[in-house]
C-alpha cells in the first residue's frame, strides 16, 4: 500500500490508458501490429493568446522510456483484470522499445504545428509510448511556457519557484525542472534537488514566526542558525516594526527580508526607505504571494531584488496543458490523416526548420516532409535532434544548462512583439509545405 | 537515473520544501521544536465562483505519512547540499510523525474556512509534513470539485476519465481516483486501476483506424478480438459512412460507437437516427473531445448514453489547484495567528458542523472552537473523524466507495443554487464563532 501511494513502482508500463493495450490486442492479432508506423507530437494551437510554447520533458521521457517494462507485477495486473489475453501478456512480457525517436530539444520554441517529438518504430511498440509522452510533455511543457513569460518579465531579476504544495507531489518536482529550465534561479522543492542538481532555497514560514513567543526571538533564532546573510519574514505581524526588529536583530548586515502579502510594491517602496534610513543598504526584498508574469511585470519599476513564484508557475498560469497530441502520420511509408472534417490533420513524416532575418530574428517555422525538404537559406536552423536510436538514448544529449542556455538565445530571436505578456497571435507563423 | 525518473523513491520525505528543514534546524537549535502545536488545513475561499468543494487525498496523505522517513540515501543528499547540520541530520534519521490527525472524510463538501484537516503534534514533526499534505490535498481536492460538477451536469450518465496524457503522468494517476470518487463511473488509467481497483476501460484510438487499409478493416480486427459489444470509434473519415460501416461489420448488437470531434449534440441526434434506422436500437453513442461540465449538461437533452472527459477534468476545469493552506494555529495551548493586515487567520484548534433544516437541507457550515461547541441542534452533523492517533491510521477509514457515497448524499444536502454551474457564492455560509 504504501509503495503505491509514494509512486513507487519501478515500471512506468501502466502510467497509460487502457486502450492502447487492447489496440495492441487487436493489431497482433490481424498482423498489423508490425507495421511499420511514425506517430508525430504536435500542439494544435498555443494556448489562448499565447505567442510562443517552451518545449520541456524530453529527458525525463527518455528515462520513463527506458522504465517501460512489463515486470511480473504488470503482467499480473493485467491478466487479473483481463485487459488483454494471454498472447499478447507473452508479447508484452518481452516489450522494451527499439525504434528511433527525433524531437526538439528542451528549451526550444514551438509554434501550432511544431513536430516537437516523432517517434519510428512497429505499431505495437511505439503505440504504447502514447499516453505516458503526452502526459510528460504536455505538464513539463505547460510549465516551461509559463515560468518562460515569468522570466522575461522579472528582467534579469532572481526567481524561487515554490510551488510544489500546490501541484501533485510528484508534478512538484517535475515543475520545478520545468521553471529552471526556463530561468527560474532555484526551487523550493528538495526531491528536485536530488533528481535533478538544482540548487533549492528555503528559509522560514510565518509558522515559525508565530511558534516563538515574539517576532524578536524567531528572528533571534532563526540567525543564530542561519547567519546574518539569511532572509528574515517581516510580515506576521506589523511590515515596518518587522522591518525594525529584524535590522535591529541582524545589523545592517541583514541578508534579505521576505514580504508575503498586501501590495507589493508599495510595501516593497517603504521597505527600501526603511531599510536604507537603518543603514541596511544592501539588504535584499523579496516578495512572493500569488505573483504571476502580469505581477511580476507590474513590479519591474520596484525596489523589487528577487521573486518567490508558486501556484501561477505549477499550474501553468492559466494553461495547465500544453494540449500536445501524438498522432499516427505514417503506416509502412504511407501518409495517413484523420479526414473528417472537425481535426483535420497532415499526413508523412515531417521536418522543421525556423527560417531566420539575417540580423538573426526568426520569421517563420517552416514545416515540411522529411524527404521533401525547402531549398536551404543562410540562416535557416534545423529544429529536430536525434534523441534514440534503436531504443537507446543517442549520446551527448543536451544537459538542463544547455537547455536553459537554448531557452535564452531562443527568446532573443523572437520579434518583439513575441515577447509581450498582452493576448496575440504567435510570434511566427508556421509554414506547412 | 532511471530509478528516480519514475518517481520510485520509497520515501516521501524530500516531497518537501527546502525551509520546512531549515525551520527545523533552527527550532532544535532554540529548544521550540517540541513545542506542541496544532496546524490546520483549510481554504481561505473557494474558486472564483464555485459554490462548493470536495474533498479529496486524504487516504493518500495517510499513505504517504507513513513513507515519510529519512533513510540514508535522504540524509546524504541533505548533508552534501548542506541544507542542515548534523544535529539535525541525526534528529531526522529517528524521525516519524507520532502526532493525530482529524479532518473531513473523502467525499466530504468543504467551504471556505472548514478545516478540512487538522494536524497535532510537536511542531518539528508537525511542520515538516505541511508540502506534502498540501500537495496531494490541493490537486486531488481540485480535481474531485470538478469532477463532481461534471458528474451532476451528467445526471446519471456514466463519465469515462480518460485525462491522463494532460497531466503529470502520476498526477494522471491521483485525478483518475480523484474523478472516481467524485461520482465518475470508470477511467482509461491502468495505474489507477492496480493501486485503487478503479475499473478500467478503453478500445481504440484513431490511430488504430489509421493503421487499417480500411475503416472496416479496423472495424473487423476490432470486432474478432473484442466481440460485438465493444465501442467503434466512426469519425476518423465520414460519420455517416463510419457508423454504416460499422453496423454491417458488427451487426445490429454493436455494443457502441464513440463520436471524437465535431458538434456533439448534432452528431449524436443524426447518429441517434442512423442507427435506429439500421435497426441498432440498442447501440450506445458514447461523445468525447474537449468536454467539460457546460458542454456535458449542453448535452443533456440529446440522445448521449456516456461521456468520456479528459483535459478539464485533470485540470480542474479552471482551478488546477484547491489553494488550501496549512496553519499554525495553536502553540502550547495558545492560539496564534498572523495579524498583518492582509491575510487574517484565525487561531485556536477548531471544530466544525454543518446544520441542517429538518427537511435535511444544509443551512450553515459553523466553525468553532474545540473545546466550546455551540449548543447542539437536531440535524447537526459533525465534520471531522479522527484520522490518525499517535502516527498510525485509525481503524476502518472509510473507503473510497465511502467516499462516492458520501459525496452523494452531501450534494443532495445542498440547496437547490448550490448546484447551479454557473458562477455564484458558496451554497451555504460559513460561521466562525
Amino acid at each position: 500500500m504504501s509503495s503505491s501511494a509514494s509512486g513507487s513502482s519501478t515500471s512506468t508500463a501502466l502510467l497509460t490508458d487502457h486502450y492502447e493495450l487492447t489496440m495492441l490486442a487487436s493489431a497482433l492479432r490481424d498482423g498489423t501490429a508490425e507495421r511499420e508506423c511514425v506517430f508525430e507530437v504536435f500542439a494544435r494551437r498555443l494556448p489562448a493568446g499565447r505567442r510562443y510554447g517552451v518545449v520541456a520533458g524530453t529527458q525525463r521521457i527518455l528515462d520513463a522510456i527506458a522504465d517501460f517494462r512489463f515486470t511480473d507485477a504488470e503482467l499480473a495486473q493485467l491478466e487479473q483484470t483481463a485487459v488483454v489475453d494471454s498472447a499478447t501478456l507473452d508479447w508484452l512480457a518481452d516489450y522494451r522499445f527499439t525504434g528511433d525517436i527525433d524531437g526538439y530539444p528542451e528549451g526550444e520554441l514551438y509554434f501550432p504545428g511544431s513536430p516537437v517529438l516523432t517517434v519510428r518504430g512497429t505499431f505495437a511498440e511505439s503505440v504504447l509510448l502514447e499516453t505516458l509522452v503526452l502526459s510528460i510533455l504536455n505538464y513539463d511543457s505547460a510549465v516551461a511556457s509559463a515560468a518562460a513569460r515569468m522570466s522575461a518579465a522579472a528582467n534579469g531579476r532572481p526567481i524561487i519557484e515554490m510551488g510544489g504544495r500546490r501541484a501533485h507531489e510528484y508534478a512538484a518536482v517535475a515543475a520545478a525542472r520545468a521553471a529552471y529550465l526556463a530561468g527560474f534561479a532555484t526551487t523550493s522543492n528538495l526531491e528536485a534537488g536530488r533528481r535533478y542538481g538544482i540548487p533549492t532555497r528555503g528559509t522560514v514560514a510565518h509558522a515559525f514566526i508565530l511558534l516563538h513567543d515574539t517576532e524578536e526571538a524567531a528572528f533571534r533564532a532563526q540567525i543564530e542558525k542561519m547567519g546574518t546573510d539569511t532572509t528574515l519574514l517581516v510580515d506576521t505581524y506589523d511590515i515596518t516594526r518587522g522591518i525594525e526588529t529584524a535590522v535591529r536583530v541582524a545589523g545592517p548586515e541583514l541578508g534579505a527580508i521576505r514580504i508575503d502579502s498586501g501590495d507589493l510594491g508599495v510595501l516593497a517602496r517603504q521597505a527600501r526607505e526603511q531599510l536604507d534610513a537603518l543603514g541596511a543598504k544592501d539588504t535584499r526584498i523579496v516578495v512572493s504571494g500569488d505573483l504571476d508574469e502580469h505581477a511580476i511585470a507590474a513590479l519591474r519599476a520596484e525596489p523589487v531584488d528577487a521573486y518567490g513564484v508558486g501556484t501561477s508557475v505549477v499550474t501553468g498560469s492559466g494553461a495547465p496543458t500544453a494540449g500536445m497530441v501524438y498522432k499516427l502520420v505514417e503506416v509502412n511509408g504511407r501518409p495517413v490523416a484523420k479526414r473528417s472534417e472537425h481535426k483535420a490533420s497532415r499526413g508523412g513524416r515531417k521536418a522543421a526548420l525556423r527560417r531566420h532575418k539575417p540580423t538573426g530574428t526568426a520569421l517563420e517555422e517552416i514545416v515540411y516532409p522529411v524527404n521533401n525538404p525547402p531549398e536551404p537559406e543562410e540562416h535557416d536552423k534545423q529544429l529536430q535532434i536525434p534523441l534514440m536510436r534503436a531504443g537507446q538514448p543517442v549520446d551527448d544529449l543536451p544537459t538542463l544548462e544547455d537547455a536553459r542556455q537554448r531557452l535564452r538565445h531562443g527568446l532573443v530571436s523572437l520579434p518583439w512583439e513575441g515577447l509581450k505578456l498582452s493576448s496575440g497571435d504567435p510570434a511566427i507563423p508556421t509554414t506547412f509545405l
